[in-house]
């Protein structure tokens, strides 16, 4: 299928063809510059997590505000952004397959790619791909800092996998990584300071058994939008790996700070933008997006400064509203803006960014790194 | 991204990169051969849904067995289907909006395409599309016979409505489309009885109403792969829009039969296939998929033929494995495959198909409309 764009420069929004994936530029653009100056002065970088967007070009304007480089999942989301002007990237997984570390060592001639690892059999394969292609691959040792998922029990057996990376001949230790993803989601504050304050404790100890032995991290990396400022307050990560920040979703929408209200510090700049195409049935109104156009993974979708209505279902293809019909009333072809419950996995459903300003597309840009699974 | 194949005609199913969607082709083929004996002789015609399978080459294979054409659910699914050999489309739903309408007018000069409405406003943006482009454009009614969501009511609003299309001068009055989506997934065979029985009495009335004012039904489309059969033993139905059969999912292999047994008449054709990239704790394992490719919406994924592995998490790439480490261990590379939770939003975050027969990739072929939502 040919990706054709749902809108053109110069559009009304009225006009975009739907649904489509709307980005409002000056929310966008002033959440990338509140967390350029949160980060200001404290030592630590930003290494947004292109996982959120797969774009080169938020990755580039990230860059341009003072990001170190990018975050990634994938060695196709790797190539994306290599392709597209990337010059630094850090590989925060696993990559299994010889077919993989063969793509992932080529990609160390084009720019700066690290990787992690968490077994003794991962640094063999990665040494062995670094070796057949003459390079060396900077690889960093994940930790399990409390994530229950990939990662290494931090302490000795984290030291142990370093001093096998740093003795070979083709791998340049660099670094932890240790991420706290379920942390991100936990919606209390204190709930999140005591997980964040655990994983800090396990990742602080672990950078003093490595320096015992010799090993320099100059790599700490980890945290996320739920969290990062417990992980900047801690002095203990360099590299903070943030991606919603930058969109904000309805999920993190719904963290709390310490006096019980919505942290509040990002706006909500990301939308799916779809039409009412059935009000067959009183206080019913039906969309043409379903849950293969906005994730439903954590949670339905909210309807745009409109509290009243609620979103009670998403099937394949169709969004179902459910409004009082005595208080509102919708039209077939009406558009509606949508506020997805996780950015993440609905920005990777198109093929298209709509970049809006002032009510008219400013700009058209694609999802360079759509469906880059492998 | 360029959709880079995840393999090649003549590789083992082990050395298949990863995550990828996998077709047991032995299995496809038998179950497009039951539902064509299934339906041999009913006098119910086969007119699958293709916003399951989204692929010209899988239609045609049904096209090929007997079925009149396709169903798809956005115009975008049909311009892929029409440019990929298909003659005969139905788009089962509302289609809202100029420049949709435009492209659907201009569709039905290349093949036979018809279109659902619920509402007058929509047969009059119909009649124009069809105007401005000098075609004729076949209509049909929905109605809702229990699904809650499109669809006018049945009886005399849906009699008043095909009046409308048949009174216009481009539109041609097709008949009716009558599905009920939510009896598909009930697990009691009594209970999608119910449903059924119910819908198919709402329908039946309908289309005598039209005939008692001279407007005869060519089509009355509906039922699922989870109710066909009771759509076919109502007689109301002239064509059955299953789509899921061809695949199986976790999800509707839960239903049950009147025994109470699982309803078995199709076999999991489709899997998407995974690595193992991370054991670093006992009775845990990691795979290189979450839900960016594998839907999560109906549960789960299974993982084939390990009863005793439990997947207990997807996240945006990973999935989480439990499993006893006193009795099975798994291998960083080893490869798994997974039975999705429900076959459509999964097929759509692929690009590509890996066709396997005798643990050999036979063919590979592409997903035409993935990401058609418009």
């Amino acid at each position: 299928m040919p990706p054709t764009p749902p809108a053109l420069p110069g559009d009304a929004e009225e006009a975009i063809d739907t649904p489509a994936l709307l980005l409002d530029l000056d929310v966008f653009e002033a959440n990338l510059d509140t967390m350029a100056r949160l980060l200001a002065g404290t030592g630590a970088k930003l290494r947004p997590h292109a996982k959120t967007h797969k774009s080169a070009t938020v990755a580039r304007l990230q860059i341009a505000r003072g990001a170190v480089g990018q975050c990634v999942q994938k060695v196709g989301e790797a190539e994306a952004l290599v392709w597209g002007g990337v010059a630094d990237i850090l590989v925060s997984n696993q990559v299994v397959g010889a077919a993989k570390l063969r793509r992932l060592a080529g990609l160390t001639k084009l720019a700066s790619v690290a990787v992690c690892v968490d077994d003794a059999e991962q640094v063999w394969a990665l040494e062995q791909a670094a070796e057949a292609l003459g390079t060396r691959i900077e690889t960093l040792v994940e930790i399990d800092v409390g994530m229950g998922r990939c990662g290494i029990a931090p302490g000795p057996p984290a030291v142990a996998l370093a001093e096998r990376i740093a003795h070979s001949r083709h791998l340049g230790f660099a670094g932890l990584q240790a991420y706290h993803g379920l942390a991100q989601h936990l919606r209390r504050a204190e709930e999140r300071h005591a997980a964040i304050a655990q994983a800090a404790e396990a990742t602080r100890r672990t950078v003093e058994q490595l320096a015992q032995r010799g090993l320099h991290c100059r790599i700490v990396g980890g945290a996320g939008t739920g969290t990062f400022e417990e992980e900047l307050a801690s002095g203990i990560w360099t590299e903070i790996q943030a991606g919603s920040y930058a969109f904000m979703d309805a999920d993190y929408a719904q963290n709390l700070d310490a006096a019980g209200r919505p942290v509040g510090t990002f706006g909500h700049a990301l939308f799916v933008l779809a039409t009412v195409i059935s009000v067959a049935r009183p206080g019913v109104a039906v969309l043409d997006v379903g849950h293969k156009g906005v994730a439903v993974d954590r949670g339905l979708p909210l309807v745009w400064q409109m509290p009243d209505v609620r979103c009670v279902g998403c099937s394949d293809e169709h969004a179902t509203l459910h409004y009082d019909p005595g208080a509102r009333s919708f039209g077939i072809g009406q558009k509606l803006r949508l506020v997805p419950g996780h950015c993440d996995p609905t920005v990777d459903r198109h093929d298209w960014y709509v970049g809006l300003r002032g009510g008219r597309v400013e700009t058209v840009f694609p999802v360079d790194a759509r469906g880059a699974m492998r």
